[in-house]
């Protein structure tokens, strides 16, 4: 029997919504599917490592970005009742209660489990991004490798 | 001919997404198309019974999250042009002004086709709801559960 | 071998979510996949025509409802950082730096190349908007016509 496959676009950076990907993701990986994740715009945040961040070879407007864009999982903010933090720490907290993992915890999962990484060739350009600014799993790709991809899965979410 | 199927992933919690899956769910049903709406996060205050609210054997975290979060259906915000609700009720005149039904009612017609309930339990547990607090047609499921139910779909949306 | 097809339902009206999804409806024409982008609720705003705006023939909150809202693509904002349009501003900037084409343009292409658009019916009579006040390429139809569509894809995505 051929193997099941799942394509999940990361578009959004929050960290509510990356959890619940990765969630899938993890999960999927359990259960021998195989599993993209394609990080397009704000969902390239969430590969940043905040230790390699580097400002050469940028343009004005992409080292503003990148200063005011969040580094890496844990500073995403969650999609709604975020409150300047206050809602994403409340959030944590009860995750901590209940001994759930945490987001950097799932994405490290996805990694061991070798859940394939794509990154949107555009959004990386426009944003300035640099690859040794990302995780080194990331493999960086154009519209139609991520269209191939999803159309060859069962199931396809945009997230 | 086998039955078509879809999958739809409740996630956002607002009122404008959530009519717009109850209104492809309830066409699918009459299409005689099996429908599943997997609510995880902030889709699960859609369920939620106003009537039926607790604070027993919850933390202090779990009793303020349940207090701000919206309970049930109608008051579930917008996704924008909220402006602290004034848009939503612009929205629901332009409504009735059509006599389209509002967003309880989409629910209770899905409920009565046979739409099929599945709550995230992970994100149950995390919130500290409690299943009595919830629509009892609500089954608590985990991720691959939700995974084997999404992959044998002719379609799935995350929402 | 029968022809791959793609169903985006576009739900956000959002700047960079339109832009994510009409850069995967141009490259899938170009890879000879039918594309299918049904427009509902705040997507549709994506399809006004700014010249041809009118106030006949509409309630008073379907007025004010018009005003209030974007008029065509380019006056879409950001679904995040748009910071009362600087943010948007510095996208742009940094788009032009990278000589990508912006929102209206890959509009145009994806018109150009034989897109099928579809609007919600029951979105256009709850918001007011007549038909000439939105792209002549727009067919209005319903819940059942988007689903027959979206269930004969091969992928399906809710932007």
């Amino acid at each position: 029997m051929e193997k099941k496959k799942i394509n999940l676009l990361m578009f959004s950076g929050e960290y509510d919504k990356a959890l619940a990907a990765l969630i899938i993701a993890n999960a999927a990986r359990e259960m021998e599917v195989e599993v993209t994740l394609f990080f397009a715009f704000w969902g390239l945040f969430l590969l940043r490592d905040p230790e390699k961040m580097t400002l050469e070879d940028k343009t004005t407007y992409e080292k503003m970005f990148g200063m005011m864009t969040p580094k890496g999982p844990e500073e995403l903010p969650l999609s709604k009742m975020n409150f300047g933090g206050i809602g994403k720490e409340m959030l944590l907290e009860m995750m901590e209660d209940d001994k759930a993992p945490r987001l950097i915890d799932f994405l490290n999962g996805a990694i061991k489990k070798g859940v394939r990484f794509y990154g949107c060739k555009l959004s990386v350009e426009i944003m300035g991004l640099k690859k040794e600014e990302l995780i080194p799993e990331l493999e960086i790709v154009d519209a139609k490798t991520y269209l191939e991809d999803a159309m060859a899965s069962d199931m396809q979410l945009f997230i």
